[in-house]
């Protein structure tokens, strides 16, 4: 019988990552190209069908075939209509039924879901998840995904779209105004956007700051990363921000901890590593361990 | 074929309630006898064990004989050993195996839960919750319990014993230290106890307040009750502690719909209905409804 292969895709707001694995989890192939949130869903159909298209003759050339699909979307999912509901990154895509226009194209079945949920389907597979039985996922990046895992399986909920939106549970209700319209939600604080604004905002009222920070201010090219950095060099600001996102952070995990009585989470995401050591002090002191 | 009996028994800190049903869930005999939190372990059981029997004899008496008792407790419950883990309104039966000595002095099963959980049984079997697959429940007392129903199933967790502990979610993490050590949990701003403190810390500040309220902080008798009726009556302070402890049920509960993707919440216990109306001004704001 000839080797099964899958292929998955993390569609962004600025790129579009796929790989090929066979059914065990290896990887075979991978392929990266530029995503953009002004694309139209025709033309970014085309530029994920065309990927995919590749990585299928990639299976060929390893003598098998693709049996399936799986995308991560950022944003709220119909996982049953394959249908993208609401992406704030991807905005033309709204209402499109992309995984069924993938799929009719392709002529093999294409399963999508939140791209926090695809983390936690992942890490729980073969990841940081494996053999925990219920757990809660976090992706830190320039916004805060979220998923559940219930008895080794991704929480639904209602099957309202957005399960495990955990970035905009309320965490300082009088705070900064969240992408979603709401306050103080967990992602005006525990983001990579809040790390940005953070800095931007103690430069207009002059802050003291690194050099550096100030620099990549003035140019419009701060990241993340260099508020990361600054706070490693000790920068009062930046570690004050971090403190912050920690807390932010611990808070909500708490609060999860305490109402859904379970005790682990799984932090992934490119903010995420900077983030954990702040966390853990808030959850310590506010988590329900009795 | 003789008829089926079940007692359920309400234990609490004031009174242990106790009732006889039919299995479709029809009451046939009730009886309330004082508890109280300094009682010793024996005592209690041999309490409870002499109500039950009363409610045994009952059963007989309509032809029938008692299959099982379910117990609610306050606090957290090791459910599969009958163990009280711990109890803060019944701290002597803390590590006690309260179900496993009563089921060996009546001979039938006795299944014990954390109250909430009970509430949620229930609501789930007959009442509010009857038909609806996910919700939270919360019931508003002197503290705050509540209750997770996932697929029509109470909710457990990792089986930690307080699973469902809503009201230690943190809501104001500079707010008032709560009985369980933390800061700012929702119940120390969404009970009983924290209306009947809020007049108390207001009367000692010298703020005004109705004369119902002020004899009743003097002679020591302050209950929920009078702080609902002084609301009712449009006193400042006492709409202020419904808003306050509103606004505050409002931040868990929107922060566990965005996480958990429901939309139901069930509310009960003697202070709930007061607290309805300015809980849902808060959770229409902060829900996550996209």
């Amino acid at each position: 019988m000839a080797q099964q292969f899958v292929i998955g895709v993390d569609l962004g707001g600025t790129h579009m990552r796929a790989a090929l694995a066979s059914t065990d989890g290896r990887l075979h192939a991978r392929d990266r190209t530029a995503s953009g949130r002004d694309i139209e869903p025709a033309e970014m159909t085309r530029k994920l069908v065309d990927q995919c298209r590749s990585l299928m003759e990639s299976a060929h050339g390893h003598g098998g075939g693709v049996a399936a699909v799986g995308m991560g979307v950022p944003g709220s999912i119909d996982r049953n209509a394959g249908l993208i509901m609401h992406s704030p990154n991807l905005p033309k895509l709204n209402n499109y039924a992309l995984a069924e226009t993938i799929s009719k194209a392709l002529q093999v079945p294409v399963h999508m879901e939140n791209d926090a949920n695809v983390f936690g389907l992942g890490e729980g597979w073969e990841g940081s998840g494996k053999g925990i039985r219920n757990w809660v996922g976090l992706t830190l990046g320039t916004g805060v995904g979220g998923c559940l895992l219930f008895d080794h399986k991704l929480w639904h909920g209602d099957d309202l779209g957005y399960a495990g939106e955990i970035g905009h549970m309320p965490v300082q209700p009088e705070g900064p105004v969240c992408a979603c319209g709401k306050m103080g939600c967990l992602e005006t604080l525990a983001s990579g956007s809040a790390l940005v604004r953070g800095v931007k905002e103690a430069w207009k009222s002059g802050r003291p700051m690194t050099p550096a920070l100030q620099q990549a201010v003035k140019e419009e090219v701060l990241s993340p990363l260099e508020v990361f950095r600054a706070a490693q060099a000790g920068d009062e600001l930046a570690v004050g921000l971090f403190t912050i996102m920690g807390r932010a952070l611990g808070l909500a995990l708490a609060g999860l901890f305490s109402a859904l009585g379970i005790r682990t989470a799984i932090i992934g995401g490119g903010v995420s590593a900077a983030l954990l050591g702040a966390a853990r002090v808030a959850l310590d002191a506010l988590a329900n361990r009795r």
